[in-house]
C-alpha cells in the first residue's frame, strides 16, 4: 500500500478549494504534506477571507468579537509558507462577501473556479481536486455547489475535464441531516505529517479553540486517529471520492 | 412510558421555530399543550409574518385572495394566548420578505436564531428545540437550514450548545423528493391534547381548508392518529430527532 | 405493455418544464413525439432563454464564445415547430436572468408555474407535467424547486392538483452526490422515435457537441438504447415518478 | 383524473403476491375492488398459509394462542370470494414453512413464482404486479427478495416481462431502518371501496386486532384516510412503483 | 443537559441485546456504567458464545488460533460483575451455532428475545433496549434483524411495546455499504466512565487487539472521544434512535 | 489521466471475486485486459459453478433448458485463457449449491475468501479486491456480503487488509431498490479493449442472449459507450469504491 500509494500521490498536481482559510488545513493539512514531501505538487483556491464578528470570540471566549479580514489573510499567507505550496489564491476578499456566498449568483463562483480565476482548473489543470463537503455553513454549501458545477463532464477537447474529484472531511460534516452525512471511501495514510497539520492550525491562532472541541488541533488528531484506526494505520485523513477516472 | 415521558416532558424549556404562523400549531400544538400542562416550559418563534395574495383563497376558494399581515398576526397572538406560551415572538414583519426569506443572506436568520433575537438560543437557553421539516417552501427551507446553522456543536463555554434538536413534521412533509423524506424516530403522545390542538388550527381561520385537505383541522386529527396507530396509543406528533444528548 | 401504455399515453395532455432550450428535447423529445403521434397533446414550458459566453465553444471548440438569446430562441421554435407542440412559452428572455436563476426569488417562478404563466398548471390543467432533475447547474436547481412547489398537494376545489408529476433524465443527471442521483422507476418506449429525437437535437446547433459528449446527437441515442435495454426494447427514456394518481 | 385512471386500471390483469393471508388485503383490498368494479382483471398468490402459536393471541388476548392453518385458509377463501377475485393460490400450507420463508432457498419461491406456480407471471402474463414491502418480518422479505428476482428484466422474447411493477403498503412498514422506509410514489383512489377494504378485513376475525393498532380495521381506515389527504381524496392506498414500462 | 439526562437515564431500565460477548462493552459499557452509577437498571442478553478459531489469533498474533466458549464466557461473567449488571443472560452457547446465526430460523431468535428467554422483553419490560448495529458480520445482522422483529409495534395490552429503541455503535459499523452507514442521533456523556469502558475491555483478553486497531481498548477511548468532541464534552457514547415515545 | 491512470493500473496486483462464470468478464473484462496489458496481474475467483435448469433457455430460445457445470466450466477455462489470467479458480462446483448460496452458512464463504481458498486474500495479497454488487440474485448477495466480511478492517499484522476495494457493475445492478442503487465513482478507460470485452462475452456461448438485452455483448458495448460519455471517453467500465487506502 504504501509503495502503490506513494507513487500515486508523488505525481499528483493536486488543487483544494477551500471556502474560508483554516478549512484546507483542517481537511487536507497531512495530504498536501504529503504530496508535497513526494514530490508532487499541491495549490490551494479560498474563496473568501473577510472581517466578521464572530459570537463566543469576544472576551473570556463569550460575546461578541471581531476578527479582521487582513488578520485571517495574514495566518492565511503564513500556513500556506508553512505547509510549503507551490501557490496558492484567495478569491474574493470583501467583508460584504465573507459568510455570504448564498447571495452571490452561483455562475459568478463557477466561472472563477472554472477558467477565471489564477489557479482555475483551466490554466492550473491540476490531476486530483479536493472539495468542500456540503454542511450547514452557506459558504461551505455554495462553494460544494459552485466545485460540483465547474468538474462537471465536459466535451473533450472543449474544457479540461479534472480526472479525480474528492470532497474532503470537515469536523462539523457530522452535523447534518442524515442524507447528506459524509461517507467517506479514500483513506490518506497522514501518520507522518500529523504533526505538520497540527502545528498548521496552531498557526490559525484566531480560530484556535479549546479541546475538547472537534475543531480544535486535538479534534483534529482524535479525527485522524479515528479514521486511522479504521485502516489499522496510525493517522488518516478520509475522503468521498465523487470521480475518480483511470 | 407515561410515567417517564411525563417526567422528561416537564422539565423542558421548550422552543419551537416555524417559518410562519400555523406551522408551530400544525406540528407541535399538542406536544406544547402537553409539557405546559406538566409544567415545563414552552416559546415559539416565527420567522416571518406578512400579506400576501394566495392563490385559490378568494371568492367561492378559487383565484386570488389577499391575506394581510395584520390579520395573520392577530391569529398568531390568539393562538398563543389559547396555547398558554410563556412568551413568542415574530422576527420579520415586512410584507416584502414574506415568502422570499430564500432572498435574505441565510447570516442574516442564523444570527437571530442563534444570538440576537429575544428569544434566542444564546438568550433563552432552551433544553429542547423544534426546528421545521425541509419542504419545497422556500421559507421552510431557509428556516430549517438556518436553525441546523444555529444549532452546530459550539466549542464548550463559548457559545450555548441545544442538547436536543428535532425536526417536527408537516402535514406536507410527504412532497418531496425521496432523500429528503421525513423520518420519524420520536412519538410524543398527544391523545389527552388532540382536542386543543384542533381548536388551535381553526382559530387560524385565515388559513383552514376544508377536509380531506391534509392540513385541515380533521386533517391534522387523521395525521395523529396515524402516528398514534404506529405505537398503539390514540394520539402522537411525531419527529426526527437530529440530535439528542444525554 | 404497448397497448396499454399507447392508451395511457393518447389520453394525456403532457406539459415539459425546462431550465433553457433543449433540456425538454434531451429529456424527452421522445415521449413528446409519441403522445402526439398517439393524438395525445404536449406543451412545452421553457423557463429562460439568454445570451451567454460559454467557456469551450469559441474558435475551434476551446476559449469563450458568445452565443445570443435571439439564435438560441430561434433554434428552440423551430425545435418546437418540428416536434409539433401544441403550444408553447418562454417565461424570462433576459440576459441579465440567464444562468442565474439562483437570484430570483422562488416564489417568482413559482407563481409563474403555478398560475401566472400562460401556459401555467392552473390554466392549462396538464394531466401529467414532467420537470427537469436537480443537478449542479443552478437554473436546473432552482427549476426543479419551483416544480415541485407548483405541484404540491392542494386543498380540492381551491387550486388544480396535477395527477402525475415525473422528473425526466439528463444526461448529466449522473453528476452529483449519491443521494441527489437520478434514479428512474418509469420507462417510455421510444424506438419509434429515435431518430426524431436525435434530429431534434441536431437542430439545436449552437448545442450541439461532437461523440463521445453524454449530451451529443450520438450520446443521447447510446443514453436512450442503455435505458432500453433495462426493459428489453430498442430505445427508451427514463423517468422518475414523484406522483402518480390512479 | 378519475376517467384517465379509470381508464388505466380498467385494463390491468393485476397481481397481488402476498406473503400471508391478509396482507394482499392490508395492503390492496381496495384498489383490487376497484379494478375489479371497473371491469378489470385481478389475481391474488399467497406464498404461506399455516398454523402458529402466536404470543399476544391467548385468551384475553395476551399469552400464547394457537392459530391453524386450515382456520387461515378458510378465512382466506372466504375474503378472495367477497372480494370476487378471478383466481387465487396458495404456495405453500407446511406448517413447517409458515413464519420460516427465511429458511427455504430463494430460487425454489422464485421459481414459483416466476414460472411453476399455476399463477406464476408466466402463465399468467400480468399486466401489474404488486408485491410486498420489505420489513422486518422474515416472511416478507424473502417474499419481497423472491419478487424482485422474478420479475428481472429478461431478454425480449425468452421470458415474460411484467411491465408494471409496484411495492404495496404495510401498516407496519414504517418499523423500519431509515434506509428501508417506504416512500409511495402511486396513489390510487380508493374512496368508493374502503368500505369493502374494512369488510375484508373484518372478515379475517383470527387476525383481527382492536384499535388502535395500526393493523385494525379501523387503523387501515385511518391509514387510506392519511394517504388520501396527501393527494387531496377520501380515501387511497399507496403504492411505491419501482418499474412502469409504457 | 447534565441533570436532564442524569434524570432521564436514573430512571431507566435498560436492556444491552448483544451479538457475542463484548459487543456491548463495545457499543455500551460507558452508558450501562452511568445508569447504574445513576441507579437504574441494566440488563444484557448475549446471543452466542461459542469457540471458534480465529484466522489471526494464532501464534504471534497470525494464522489459526481457537478460542473456546468456556473462556468467552468466563470473560463475559467477569465482565458483567465487573459492570455490576442486575442480570445477564446467554442464548445459545454451542459451538456449532456460534458465527453461524444467519443459518437458524430468525423466528427462533426473535422468539427468544419476544418472550422466551428469561430476560426476554415480555419477561423484563424494559425501559429502553439498545440493539447491535446491521454490519457484515452475519451474526451482527441477524441479532439485529430479529431484535427489529421483536420490538415491532404491537396491539396495545397484547404484548410489551418497548417505548425506547436504539442501535448502539460498533467500532466496525463505517465498514458498510452507504446506505447502511451509521448516523448516531443520541449522544450520551461518559466523560466520568471511561476508564471503566477500557478496564471492561481489556478483562476481555482473547479479544483484545493491539492499537491502532479500531477495536482495541486505546481504539475505543479515541471513538469516544471523537463523539464527545463533536457535543463538546470530554467522551460519549453514540446511538441511532429508531423509536423513542415519551 | 491516461500517463497516471497507466502507472496506478500498471503496478495492481488485482482480484476480481465473481459468483458465477460471465459475472467478472460482464462487469471486468476491460479492466482485466488493461491492467495485463499494463504489465499488471490479474485473478479470478468464482465462487460457484453447475448445472442448472434455466428457464427461458430452450428450445426457441422459450421453456426449461439444461446448462451442464462442465459445459459452463469449460466456457470459463476458455475466457481465462483468452483473457490471460495469472490464475483462476473455483470455489465450489457442485451443482447442489449452485444458485442456492444463501442456504450455504456465510462463515464458509468468508473463510474460503479470507484465508482457505488458493486465491484467498491471505494468499494472494491482492492490491485491488474487486467484487460484485449487491443484486436480486441470491448468489451474487451472498457473494457480496462475503466479500465484504473479508475484506473487513484488520488488526495490522494479524491478517492482510486489503487496501483497494470497488464493487464492479452488473447489467442488472439497476434492478434494485432505490437505496440499493449501483452509483459508480471509479471509471476506468477500456477504449482499447472493448473488442476483447465483447469477444469474451461471446465466448461464453451458454450465456449469450440477442440484442437489445443488457447483458448481451451489444448491451455490453452500449454499457460501455454510456459510461465513457459520462466522463467523456469512447468507452469505460465503472465501479463504486468501498474502501482506497493511498
Amino acid at each position: 500500500m504504501g509503495t502503490l500509494g506513494d507513487a500515486f500521490l508523488a505525481r499528483q498536481r493536486l488543487l483544494v478549494v477551500a471556502p474560508h482559510p483554516d478549512d484546507e488545513t483542517l481537511g487536507c493539512a497531512g495530504t498536501i504534506a504529503r504530496v508535497k514531501s513526494l514530490g508532487g505538487q499541491a495549490y490551494v483556491m479560498v474563496v473568501s477571507v473577510g472581517g466578521i464578528t464572530q459570537h463566543g470570540r469576544g472576551a473570556g471566549g463569550r460575546g461578541p468579537g471581531f476578527v479582521s479580514g487582513p488578520e485571517r489573510r495574514a495566518e492565511f499567507d503564513d500556513v500556506m509558507k508553512f505547509l510549503d505550496l507551490d501557490d496558492y489564491e484567495v478569491l474574493f476578499d470583501e467583508d460584504a462577501l465573507h459568510e455570504r456566498l448564498d447571495t452571490v449568483p452561483q455562475r459568478m463562483l463557477i466561472e472563477q473556479i472554472e477558467y477565471a480565476a489564477a489557479l482555475s482548473l483551466e490554466k492550473l489543470r491540476p490531476s486530483m481536486v479536493l472539495i468542500p463537503a456540503r454542511i450547514y455553513n452557506q459558504d461551505h454549501a455554495a462553494t460544494f455547489r459552485a466545485c460540483l458545477a465547474a468538474t462537471r463532464p465536459a466535451s473533450a477537447g472543449a474544457r479540461y475535464l479534472v480526472p479525480n474529484v474528492l470532497v474532503y472531511d470537515n469536523t462539523t460534516a457530522f452535523w447534518s441531516v442524515p442524507d447528506e452525512w459524509f461517507v467517506p471511501n479514500v483513506f490518506i495514510d497522514i501518520s507522518a505529517h500529523l504533526d505538520t497539520k497540527a502545528e498548521a492550525l496552531r498557526r490559525y491562532s484566531s480560530q484556535v479553540r479549546p479541546a475538547p472541541f472537534h475543531g480544535s488541533p486535538e479534534g483534529a488528531q482524535i479525527t485522524a486517529a479515528f479514521h486511522g484506526g479504521q485502516v489499522s494505520i496510525a493517522a488518516a485523513e478520509a475522503f468521498q471520492a465523487l470521480r475518480l477516472t483511470w
